[in-house]
C-alpha cells in the first residue's frame, strides 16, 4: 500500500529530545516512510524515475501526525480480569484473585483476550506493545494476525514456564513475523530462585540479548530480596552477570542510589507504569531522578487488570504530574520529556529503532491526532495539548507497518469487534 | 422534546450510595424522566390517559443510561490558557501568566471560550458545572444560550469585583435561566482581606445561602494564613460566620483535625481536584479521611490552565487512585464511592437536588454510555469499568434538561464548533 498524506502537521523529532511541527506532506510506501516535505520537492527526493500510484490520499485537515506511541510494559492477555478483582494489596490480589483464574486459561483463550487488548491499544494510539504473559506464541500470533507490533518477554518463574521453553519461544516468536520479536526475561526475583535466575543470565549470554523483569515495584519486594540476598533486585540480578547485553526493570519505583548506577552502566531502561503503580498502591516511581541520571525512560500501561485500561494518554499524564507532586516541583519533567520517554524512548527499550520517530526510511508506524475537538483548542502548544489534555477521543488514525488498523472508530484488523467482545465475555461466563 | 430510550442499562442508585443497574426503558417527557422499567407496565405508571408523542425512540443497543458527571469545581473560560503556561509553581503561576492575561479579557472573549469549554464538557459526559471566574453573566449567558447547566460562585478578592457586583451577579445569574443558578463564593482566604471576608459573611447569612473558595489548595496557604490569623483557612473562615449556611471549600489538600469538624457542623462539601492537584504540585487530597469522617465529597477539573483538560473520566480514576497510594492502602476508596462522589455528591454541593441520579421525576440530565468499545470489554463490573477505565470516547450521548447536546460526536449547541475553534484562536493570537 502506498499512502499520501497531505495538508498534515507533522510531528517530528528535532536533534535529540525536541519535537517540532512541519506542516506538510507525509509518503508512506509499502511499510515505510518515504517523504515528509512541503509536497513541490517530492518527484525529486522520492520518486526518482518511479511513479507511485496511490492506493490513497488522505487529506490530514490540518491535523498532526506522530509517532505511535510504544506501550512498554503490559500483560495484554489479563483483558478478562479488568473489573473482576479490583481493590486489593498486590500481593493478595496476585495469589488469590490473578492466579487462580489465570491457570483456567487456554491458548485459544489467550489468543482472543489478545486480540481484544490489541483492539484497546490502537484506540489509543498504540502501535507496539512489550508483552509478557504465557502462551507466547499464541500472543504473538494474535499481534501478526490483526497486524500489530509486538516484543515479548518471558514470564517464567518457579511455577511457570523453563529455560527450554523460553528458548523455545525465543526462537519461535522471532521468527513468527516481522511484526514479532522475542527478548528473555523473568517475571521477578521474588517468585523466581536464584538457580533459575543464574539460567536466565547464561541463556542471555549465549543469545547476546537484554533481560527484562519486574524490578522494585513495591517496597515489601526491595526489603524481602535484601533479606534473601543483602542486595536490592537490581544488585543480585547484575551480580548474576544478568545484564552483559542490557535490559531493563518494569516499574522501578524502590530504587536505591547503586541501583541507579547498573542501570547507567548497562544502558538499561526503567519502564514507569505510573497508574498500575497508584491503584495497587505501590508508589510513585522516581522519573526526574532517572532523567537526571540520564537512565533511558519508558512509560507502559501493565496489564488491564491492574490499570484497568490501556490508556497512554492517561499514562502520558501520570508520568509528568506524579513527578511535579513527588519532588514537590511543578516545573519538572516537562511535556517534551514525556512524549520522548512514550514514543522513542520505548523504542529503545524495545529495540524497535526503526519505530522511534517520524523520518524517512523509518517504518511507517503512526497516528494521526484529531485536533477539531475541544480538548485539543485553542493551540497553544501541540506537545502540552496532546501530554496534559489529550485522550482516546483524539485518535483518528492509527497505522502499523504501513497499514491502516484503526480509522475513525472502525478496525481494519480482520476480526469482528462483536465477536471478540463476546469470546471475552464468554471466557469470564465459563469461570465463574 | 419527549424521548424513549429502549434496550438499555439503566444505572439508578439504590439505598444511599449503591449503583444498580435495570435492563429496560427510560422515558424523558419535556426536561424530566417519566418513567423507568421494563416497558410493559408504563402506560399504567406513566402515561396516564394520555398518549405520549415521541420525538425520538432511541435504541440504546445494551448501552448504560448513567446520571450525568458533575464537575464541582471549574474555571471554564480559561480554556484561552490550555497549554499556555504550563510547569510553574501555583503563585508563579498565578502572578507571572495567569493574571496578566487575564487582564486581557473581554465579556466577549469570556462567552465564547465558555462555550469551548461546555463542548469539552459534553464529550467528558459532564451535564454541569460548578463554575468560577471574572464576567458571571457572560459565561451564564453561554451556558443558557448552549442548553448546559451552570452553577456559578463568585470569584471575589481584593482585585477583582465588589460585594455589590456579587449581589447583582447573584440576582441576575439566578434569573436568567432555569439552567444557570448562582451561589455566594470568593476566590480565597490568600487574595481576600477579613473585612472583605466579614462582608461576604454578611451577604451570605441575608441571602441564606452557602458559600464557596479555594480552600487549604497548598501548604503555603494554610501556614501563611495560620500567621495571619493564628486559624487555618477553614478556622478562620467559620469565625466570621461565613457557614450559617453551608457552602464549602475547593481542593482541600491540607486540612487539620478541626477543620474536619467545621465541615461536618455546617454539612459542608469538600470539592477533591486531583489532576489540577499533582500538575502544581499541592498535594494529594485526604479523600479516605473525609469519606470516613461523613463529609459530603464532590469531584471537579479546576480550569483547563492548571489541569488541562476537563475530563471527569481521569478525575474519577485519580480520586480512587491517589487514594490508595496516599494511604498505601489499595483497598480503600472503591469505584461505586467515587461514582456518587462524581455524581449525587457533586449535585447535592451544588444545590441540585433533582439532577443527582436517575429516577422519575428528576430532571433528564444524562448520558449514555458505550459499552461497545474495548476498554468496557469483557463486563465483569460495568462501575469499575467506567470509573477504571472509562474514557471521553465511551460518551455516545449527553442529554441535559431532557434534550440531547452531544450525540455520537456531534455537537446540538447552536453553535459551529470550527467557529468556537478560530474565536479560541483569535484570543491568543490577539494577546501574544
Amino acid at each position: 500500500m502506498n499512502i499520501r498524506f497531505y495538508n498534515a502537521k507533522i510531528l517530528t523529532l528535532q536533534g535529540d529530545k525536541t519535537f517540532s511541527l512541519t506542516e506538510g506532506e507525509l509518503w508512506v510506501k509499502g511499510d515505510r516512510i518515504c517523504y515528509i516535505g512541503d509536497g513541490k520537492d517530492a518527484a525529486k527526493v522520492c520518486r526518482g524515475d518511479e511513479v507511485i500510484i496511490w492506493n490513497r490520499e488522505i487529506d490530514a485537515g490540518g491535523n498532526v501526525l506522530m509517532p505511535g506511541f510504544k506501550d512498554a510494559h503490559t500483560h495484554t492477555a489479563m483483558t478478562f480480569l479488568r473489573s473482576y478483582a479490583d481493590d486489593l494489596p498486590l500481593q493478595e490480589w496476585l495469589n488469590k484473585q490473578v492466579f487462580p483464574k489465570e491457570a483456567q486459561l487456554t491458548s485459544e483463550d489467550v489468543y482472543d483476550l489478545s486480540i481484544l487488548g490489541i483492539m484497546e491499544y490502537l484506540t489509543s494510539g498504540i502501535t507496539s506493545n512489550f508483552d509478557m504473559y504465557n502462551f507466547p506464541r499464541s500472543i504473538a500470533k494474535a499481534s501478526a494476525d490483526c497486524g500489530f507490533r509486538t516484543v515479548f518477554t518471558s514470564g517464567l518463574n518457579n511455577f511457570v514456564c523453563s529455560l527450554e521453553e523460553m528458548e523455545e519461544d525465543y526462537y519461535a516468536v522471532n521468527e513468527l513475523s516481522p511484526l514479532t520479536s522475542f527478548v528473555p526475561g523473568f517475571h521477578a526475583e521474588y517468585t523466581t530462585s536464584r538457580e533459575l535466575m543464574e539460567g536466565v543470565a547464561k541463556l542471555a549470554g549465549r543469545l547476546k540479548a537484554p533481560v527484562w523483569l519486574h524490578n522494585s515495584e513495591t517496597s515489601l519486594e526491595v526489603a524481602e530480596c535484601k533479606k534473601r540476598y543483602g542486595m536490592t533486585p537490581t544488585g543480585i540480578t547484575e551480580s548474576l552477570g544478568m545484564y552483559e547485553h542490557g535490559g531493563g526493570g518494569y516499574h522501578c519505583v524502590w530504587f536505591e542510589d547503586a541501583d541507579y548506577d547498573i542501570f547507567k552502566k548497562h544502558h538499561m531502561t526503567a519502564v514507569t507504569n505510573p497508574a498500575s503503580n497508584l491503584k495497587l498502591a505501590s508508589g510513585i516511581c522516581p522519573v526526574k531522578r532517572f532523567l537526571d541520571e540520564g537512565v533511558n525512560l519508558a512509560i507502559g500501561t501493565d496489564g488491564p487488570a491492574s490499570n484497568n485500561c490501556l490508556d497512554m494518554f492517561r499514562e502520558m499524564f501520570l508520568t509528568t504530574a506524579l513527578a511535579k507532586v513527588r519532588e514537590q516541583d511543578a516545573a519538572c519533567v516537562g511535556a517534551d520529556e514525556v512524549l520522548y520517554m512514550a514514543t522513542a524512548g520505548g523504542a529503545q527499550a524495545m529495540q524497535l529503532p526503526e519505530c522511534d520517530r517520524l523520518a524517512v526510511g523509518k517504518k511507517a508506524d503512526m497516528i494521526m491526532i484529531d485536533l477539531k475537538q475541544p480538548n485539543m483548542q485553542p493551540e497553544n502548544n501541540f506537545v502540552k495539548n496532546i501530554v496534559y489534555a489529550g485522550s482516546k477521543q483524539n485518535i483518528k488514525l492509527t497505522m502499523i507497518d504501513g497499514k491502516i488498523l484503526y480509522e475513525d472508530g472502525k478496525f481494519e484488523i480482520g476480526f469482528d469487534p462483536e465477536e471478540i467482545y463476546e469470546k471475552a465475555n464468554r471466557i469470564i461466563r465459563r469461570m465463574k
